[in-house]
């Protein structure tokens, strides 16, 4: 991980300022770029999630087809166009790669909400509150397999190498994450280390494979991993601010679900760090005990407030955005360049 | 799956003799067979459950080291060794391709406890009964993908095709069950289709892998793949007898798990058709509405015991033992051959 900013490197950055370009333009621009084949990958997803058994399309289709953001395809998508794939010769292999990526993605979503008790998902009830938790693990299951399934046929083994990898890793990540629940001794490394296995090493996987698949050097391979682990770190990052910052009829979230769950992310983190004594006396009885009282959420919003905990998320959440961009520089300037930079200014404005 | 005795044709297999060799003796001859390698699988299965996220190890260690009998990868190990794999070139192939099965089983076993909610898995304390849900969830995810690290560090295309082929196979013949789950207007074939994906899919997967590495012929890959499939069929149809046959002591289980999952195996769905009405009220209320009472598994076992239940499930198991056997006559005669067929008619006899 050559290319991943240190938390001391961010620290040095000064508080971000807000880039010009509108967070939605950049997201709708990389939906331009890449042009049919977002839609060409929609339909590898639906068609590979099919199964004899009815409850696979089912459930899979309440996650899949949903929708979000796509974001993770979309990076494989305009990664390998960055790279000249499909040049001139032509090729599908980002498309049925990109859905691939997806696959992995909503195995982890699927399985991440059985482990959270997630209630809501993007807004809506979660695939584990409408079809249980049983069929929710069973389906991850079947997703994840189906993605290796689709690797597998696109025959190269370096692929299978960087995604085989980065499924490990998220698992690792998630484990981790269990293991520092509740846990208000989890240093800034550690936490780090949970969100780069939980969210960004996929990240660094899908724009990684655009690369390999272009058949581009060594060097312009990493360079497109470290972009992608570096937005990752700084995606998660934002999501953890905006769990306690959202607006929530906007971005479907409800704010303090980690609070609830006790997650020890980075605004908390910053926030007990930061605190006096009798502050911390409360970030333990809330987060560590898990006992907490109808008020205890808004007075850890204005405690955040208080000590800057979202600000200095959002900071530190810049300054891998900015290492992100830099990665990036390894390719000429152009049109993709620019959107994957502007996608990684909106990771960190959308939550401004 | 050419080689899969239909059911028709086993229903005309006469009911079993026991065949003379004493079961044991089939496993330790599999063991002995394949010598130290099962050991060098061992040191390989310790050595890549490895991780620097400490639950990792400590998890995957209460299932893996734990034990149980091997025999998927022993089922590698003798399918290689049938093949004349490794050859005087060496290669360790093999063993790490066993190891991979492996990971494959634990990670559905952990999975499986979750469904299942069990409490217990070979007389012992389950991990999700020690660790929770959560962990096994994400611990088994863990190990399926080091599984596919290690075919893909094994490289070869068409292992990691029949591997997670299998992959996703086993996962549809779980929700298929959960789907079936409750319903006693199941039919034979469901339940069949069932049993082939949960459990026989990945024998045959590991036995075809044998052949594979070995760069056998079609013929005998398939042959492999179809004596794979058929032990697996006889193995989870035994399985399923002995949920309600079992020696508790002896084996580990709990005598009537499945009556109280309301499960819908061959036992029940035997019972069940054989049945008179009051009979019928009587499997309805206790396996489709779950509604049991302190008396109703012993009234389950005396209406099997009645109904010749257990007695038809294991003829059923016999007659794919036999398809099985059959299966490796493509081979020459020969001790490797000679163990891999008894090892068919132990998965039987362990029963009576």
């Amino acid at each position: 991980m050559g290319g991943l900013a240190s938390p001391r490197a961010a620290e040095t950055v000064p508080a971000p300022a807000i880039p010009a370009r509108e967070g939605e333009d950049a997201l709708s621009a990389l939906v331009e770029l890449v042009g049919d084949d977002l839609h060409a990958c929609d339909r590898a997803i639906i068609a590979r999630m099919d199964s004899p058994v009815a409850l696979i399309p089912q459930l899979a289709a309440h996650i899949v087809a949903a929708g979000g953001k796509r974001l993770r395809p979309l990076l494989t998508l305009a990664s390998a166009h960055l790279c000249g794939y499909p040049g001139p010769a032509g090729g599908a292999r980002h498309v049925d790669l990109a859905a691939c990526v997806e696959f992995i993605h909503t195995a982890t979503l699927l399985h991440d909400d059985v482990v959270d008790e997630s209630q809501l998902r993007r807004g809506l009830a979660s695939a584990n509150a409408i079809f249980g938790n049983k069929a929710s693990v069973l389906v991850g299951d079947f997703l994840f397999a189906r993605a290796f399934q689709l690797m597998v046929e696109d025959g190269s083994l370096a692929v299978l190498t960087i995604l085989s990898r980065a499924a490990a890793t998220i698992a690792e990540g998630e484990v981790l994450q269990l293991q520092t629940q509740n846990d208000l001794a989890t240093t800034e490394d550690q936490y780090l280390q949970v969100i780069q296995g939980k969210t960004a090493a996929l990240f660094a996987a899908a724009c990684e494979v655009g690369a390999v698949i272009a058949d581009r050097p060594a060097h312009e391979q990493e360079a497109l991993a470290a972009f992608g682990m570096n937005l990752g770190i700084a995606f998660q990052l934002v999501d953890d601010a905006l769990d306690y910052a959202a607006n929530q009829a906007t971005l479907g979230k409800t704010v303090g679900d980690d609070f609830r769950e006790g997650k020890v992310t980075l605004p908390v983190l910053a926030a007990y760090q930061a605190g006096d004594e009798p502050e911390r006396v409360f970030w333990r009885r809330a987060i560590e005990d898990g006992t907490q009282d109808a008020g205890d959420l808004d007075r850890a919003l204005r405690l955040m407030a208080e000590r800057g905990a979202i600000e200095a998320t959002l900071t530190r959440a810049h300054g891998f955005a900015l290492a992100a961009r830099e990665a990036l520089t390894v390719f000429p300037d152009g049109p993709a360049r620019r959107i994957l930079a502007d996608v990684a200014d909106f990771t960190v404005s959308r939550a401004r």
